[in-house]
């Protein structure tokens, strides 16, 4: 296990502490939802908690009824009570970028419709600006006209090799530090053809940091 | 041929006469693109008129293949000189909402990319304000999340029984008149999973009103 792995283990293993009985606990996908989804799986086998899932994809899934979480379909939830997933970069005011896997558009669905979210993190990821390349699924017909739109807000798009999980296109788009994420958010939304983007602003509402040591809980006190 | 037809015919004939050597035309799908095609076919037989095409269906790709216009892949295509395309309502402010047929999501993106959009209707189509249900197309994933996102914004959506083009799920929404059709847009733009919608705010330029003695051209004279 990576010094990455045992620090997000930690901060997963926190979060989890957050889960009290009959909630519906949404999860991504990847290794932040793994060590949530096992960490779920001692609580519910040593103090009997009672909870059910939904989530992003079929691996979440089959780990998640693996340890003994009941699953549900996340496409008849209009919502959920609390969201469990990382980031791949995460700025002081709790505006992350997601999407390193490709699976931004439906962590985005999830997570807008948590009613918590935590963020799951090792120390590697808090930045003071957001500056990584910005992942955002497009629509195969608008290939070229979307990398045009990105270029004229001043991004350099680049088209990753695979599909993604809706056999859409997946670009990463290199804005360098991205002075006012709010606006290159919205500029992004109105774009036709680009179905989404990494940007999380508003989503998250409690940030735990893990290293070696420990794990550091930061709330946000306001929504944006 | 329906009345509606004849007047639709008539505009088209008058939006077409706008096409120059040269040019390369966006078209979109349905009754208005099929009157544009026969009627470029008409002067590319007549006059000797070049040009070429794209579109966001195989039928209309059929279609002008058949009347001697060479038909390009629109992914490979950044912008188009001009889209010709109908409207199902249209406000003074040029304003539209489209989608009956379902196909907004290109649409929207081949008019975006065109430098100018003319927008063909008839009489029936013209209206003070926007008022029919709007269309949106939705990830199936995230249909529980986005109908509860529809009615939190006043708007009660319906799904139609089939899928779209992209074999995502079309929902009719109704929010009654909409008073301020671009909060609206902004406020749809920013829900994950809600992949398209059809506003049509700020993407046309001139409209062409046939009935049954001529036609009618506005020109839009600022952009929003």
């Amino acid at each position: 296990m990576t010094t990455g792995d045992i620090s997000k283990r930690k901060a997963a293993e926190a979060a989890i502490a957050e889960v009290t009985n009959g909630m519906l606990v949404g999860l991504g996908t990847g290794s932040t939802a793994a060590f949530a989804i096992s960490g779920l799986g001692r609580r519910i086998a040593e103090e009997g908690l009672r909870i059910k899932a939904a989530g992003t994809s079929l691996a979440t899934e089959t780990a998640a009824r693996a340890v003994g979480i009941p699953f549900l379909a996340f496409d008849d939830l209009a919502s959920v009570d609390l969201c469990i997933d990382g980031a791949d970069e995460i700025d002081p005011l709790f505006r992350a970028i997601k999407g390193g896997g490709g699976a931004m558009l439906r962590e985005k669905v999830v997570a807008s419709a948590a009613t918590r979210m935590i963020c799951i993190v090792d120390a590697s990821k808090p930045v003071e600006t957001l500056a990584r390349p910005l992942p955002i699924e497009v629509l195969p017909f608008a290939r070229s006209y979307v990398a045009g739109a990105v270029r004229s807000l001043g991004g350099e798009p680049i088209v990753r090799p695979g599909p993604s999980d809706q056999d859409n296109l997946l670009m990463d788009c290199d804005f360098g530090p991205i002075a006012d994420p709010a606006c290159l958010a919205r500029a992004l939304d109105a774009v036709p053809g680009l179905l989404g983007h990494g940007l999380f602003l508003s989503e998250i509402d409690a940030l735990y940091i893990g290293d070696r040591s420990g794990v550091e809980r930061r709330e946000r006190h306001q929504k944006p």
